[in-house]
């Protein structure tokens, strides 16, 4: 029997065990070639097959159009959060931009897309245009983002040709998330775009959940590998053809979108294992929407399937909760996410702790909210089962 | 019996068996956590103390003095040859430097120390001064580096108040190597710099195969891990504080010194399960030392001793094929790597193909010279026994 826990951490976070079973004997010898994943050459033919196929598997999870480049970097999002504005500001400047400091509108609904404008405004190399921030303060006077905000609230506001315009799916501290419904009213207002609009995307804790809506409104979409699909230190960049190939000498190398073309992925040494664990990862996912009857192309629309119905299950716990006084949802109606479902516990901090630890006792770990909002946080990425969700609610409802 | 084979390669590269086994049980369950080191948060308390660890086993096994930070980063060699240029000239201008273009001195004996030196150029923020440069044409007509220079070649060049002065130890391409010795003339002059010049040292393939002399004439010395201490994914830095306490706004986050430093490397994800791999290779290596009778502190002085007795062997060998017309070596006397052993096979490509193909039969991977140079290329790192050396020249002798 495992002596593993059920891990509902924010990421890094749980992987499949089989996947990691399947890894320990790569990191010994990797297909057969008598060295270990961690040791062998990038620019081995082995291992340039094996990228290939984790690019390739990425592709059709995603449905990826023709026109759009799969990139493999480090860095995180915090590398990201830099890059997107080096590379969009040449982009804006290769295709006859003159403004010397362009625009950049930034839609701020919680702690990572604030990070990313912050770094943008830090830079200093643009005009920082805040379209939104939903930023409030809560019942107990501390700042709170608990809202994605209404279209009409901001969809005005987009810069005339801004450099590039910057939102982040889904806000894993924050707990509120884009809605994928173009009819709901918290969904990104994709329609009030222009065409070819410079639209950059924070997919991470999203990223592979679920298919992306309207990919091809996108010019950069980016996610960190570490929530559901694979170990930190690998960043997945997809991105447009006509903002991948601007070269800048102002761009450091390892920022620079069009040096990971041209290089596919392989301008230097690529973090080898995490692409490694992530490509174990898409195959099982593959093979999973097999067993239940989706062909590949359909794959990750099971996956959706299942992160639907396991927020469902943990949200209706939660309201059950709510109606009895025992928890308190953190996220206006509407906007909750589907990865990270936030609330507290009523009563204060031993309320929560009880609860914490309790999970803990049995086996159900990394629960505590982020460090700086607190409360309970309950990430249900991929590798999470229905079962373990189940268990959740088991322990929630006991709890009440 | 195990399956995995004598690998040479040159980077990724050999990691200790027994360190990848330790590994895999630390995949699935980390320190009796119940959770995977890849699926582990990186605020967690148990990843805290270990990453403290591999800090302080580094800063053991490097005898690191006090006014030196060790940081955690992503992104290799190549965004290190942006991040010192940046860090590098913020420095220069918070101590008063007023050029507009700063001097930076680039000593270029190789590919990677040129590669450095043309990714200074392309950022086109300070003057790039070339104080030498070693390439020469080689009897086939092909461009090569096979030498370190001589100390009277270059020592006079430094320029006055230069922001960088920079040099890659060891050239894993080209097979050439500073000498530790510092009476040799193919080491590096550290006498004649001034006290407290901005010295920037690529010690990469170098790293943890023995100790560094003068250290503390380094203002930043860094290392992908790897070659001698674990998987790609992860650089070290090692900065001393002066240079380290610098912030700027025109320096990315990810490429920031101050940034890893305030943060002791966790301002984001770090590559969690590269920095793993990388701490049980140095807890072995503290524990080889200690059955081979060295205390803590003197642990890497062992596997210096090692260094050397492995690039003995394969030199003799070669010394001996290049007698009887069968090999060549590629560097000249005094310049050779103890890392990377580069030569020719006499006989043009059919005899190398013969070579390498035979190599691969007896179970020796990895032996193929870097794509731009050919040849062969035996690389000595930690995770290679004297016992594969002597496999391998066994199998020298055979084919002479």
């Amino acid at each position: 029997m495992s002596d593993r826990v059920i891990n509902f951490g924010a990421g890094p976070s749980a992987l499949p065990e089989e996947v990691l079973t399947e890894a320990c004997k790569g990191l010994l010898n990797f297909q057969n070639t008598g060295i270990g994943i961690a040791e062998i050459s990038h620019r081995s033919a082995d291992f340039n097959r094996y990228i290939r196929e984790v690019e390739e598997n990425m592709r059709t999870l995603l449905q990826l159009p023709q026109d759009y480049k799969v990139l493999f970097a480090q860095g995180g999002g915090t590398a990201q959060f830099s890059a997107v504005v080096l590379n969009m500001l040449a982009r804006y400047r290769s295709r006859g931009g003159t403004a010397e400091k362009p625009a950049m509108d930034y839609i701020v609904t919680g702690s990572w897309s604030e990070k990313a404008m912050k770094e943008a405004k830090r830079l200093g190399l643009g005009d920082v245009n805040v379209i939104v921030n939903t930023q409030t303060i809560a019942d107990d006077g501390k700042k709170t983002f608990n809202h994605i905000p209404d279209h009409d609230s901001y969809k005005n506001k987009f810069s005339q040709d801004p450099a590039l315009i910057y939102y982040c799916v889904n806000e894993t501290v924050d707990g509120v998330e884009f809605n994928d419904d173009l009819e709901s009213p918290t969904s990104f207002p994709f329609d009030s775009l222009p065409d070819g609009a410079p639209l950059v995307a924070d997919y991470s804790s999203s990223f592979m959940s679920r298919p992306i809506p309207y990919i091809d409104k996108h010019a950069v979409i980016y996610a960190g590998a570490q929530k559901n699909i694979g170990p930190a230190g690998l960043t997945i960049i997809i991105v447009r053809d006509e903002w991948a190939n601007v070269s800048d000498n102002s761009i450091p190398l390892c920022l620079s979108y069009k040096a990971l073309v041209d290089s596919r992925s392989l301008y230097n040494t690529p973090p080898v294992l995490s692409i490694y664990i992530t490509g174990l990862v898409l195959r099982r996912m593959l093979e999973i929407g097999a067993q239940n009857g989706r062909p590949r192309e359909k794959a990750l629309e099971y996956y959706g399937e299942r992160t639907v119905q396991k927020a469902s299950k943990v949200n209706a716990a939660l309201k059950e909760g709510e109606a009895r006084g025992i928890f308190k949802g953190k996220v206006l109606e509407g906007s909750g996410s589907k990865m990270n479902v936030v609330f507290d516990v009523v009563g204060g901090e031993d309320k929560l702790k009880e609860f914490v630890s309790g999970a803990e006792q049995r086996g159900m770990k990394g629960l505590k909210g982020h460090r700086s909002v607190g409360g309970v946080r309950v990430s249900l990425y991929n590798a999470v089962t229905e079962d373990q969700v189940d268990k959740l609610i088991q322990y929630m409802n006991q709890f009440m």
